[in-house]
């Protein structure tokens, strides 16, 4: 485990959907499903459109010191009137590049994304992992999320 | 077990928002966070108002008959570049009237909500869903939802 690097987290940009994508790829379970390609196949391009454009929603990467894409993220914030109308912060995407795992990387880029849902007023914030990611589930316990919900899911 | 009720589903209008509130407030979890009133305290409504000029938002009810709303549900349709840049859709705040539960209304209104996710393009719809909501949980499964993640929560 080496030293926290230091990261500066921004709002991704078109020129970053390759290395999200190669980011996205970098899992176990995200090898499978994801196509890697510089420039990245046209459906992330159009994917990456649709959120850029979408006010309610940020896909955010972390750059490390020498401005490479180490991290990403996306949040989604959500009305709704449950709980007299609380916003929600919806997290997903979370990946970090796995040579950087281990050292803090990821906690601080979720510091990051609560306080950008403080700042937009969402007094929830949310997430869906998979079952089998049991060292995700341990990550987010330490950062104070409760499993408090079970998560399903199922193509329309 | 009663018939099935004849229901339509619709986009909910602001005149819908006490109604809505009611069956939030009519769930062995909402009772103690929610407002029930008519008009409906104002933070409701300002909730209804980021939802309603949100084009990724879709607050629907179930009017039966008569012309009442006996149920609710939201819909998120979210974009992301994970799974080659497949659309989502995110189901929230599902609630029938207590008074006509195991009548099949809640599959219809979700056979309806997948009908909309399909529309818009989306490859997999998702929720969460309380751990203590068992009978929810067996419902989403007989719909053919997968308990395939676990569902994580903390105020920013």
């Amino acid at each position: 485990m080496g030293e926290a690097p230091q990261i500066r987290m921004r709002p991704a940009r078109r020129e970053d959907v390759a290395a999200i994508v190669r980011l996205l790829a970098d899992d176990g379970l995200g090898a499978g499903r994801e196509t890697v390609g510089d420039p990245p196949p046209p459906d992330y391009l159009a994917a990456f459109e649709r959120i850029a454009t979408n006010p309610q929603a940020l896909l955010a990467v972390a750059e490390d010191a020498a401005g490479r894409v180490v991290a990403t993220l996306q949040l989604t914030f959500i009305a709704g009137l449950s709980n007299r109308g609380a916003d929600q912060a919806l997290v997903s995407a979370v990946r970090v590049d796995s040579r950087l795992r281990g050292r803090r990387l990821g906690e601080a880029m979720m510091t990051w994304a609560m306080d950008q849902a403080r700042a937009r007023g969402c007094r929830q914030m949310e997430l869906l992992s998979h079952a089998s990611r049991t060292d995700a589930h341990r990550f987010y316990e330490r950062l104070g999320f409760a499993k408090s919900h079970v998560g399903m899911k199922r193509a329309p």
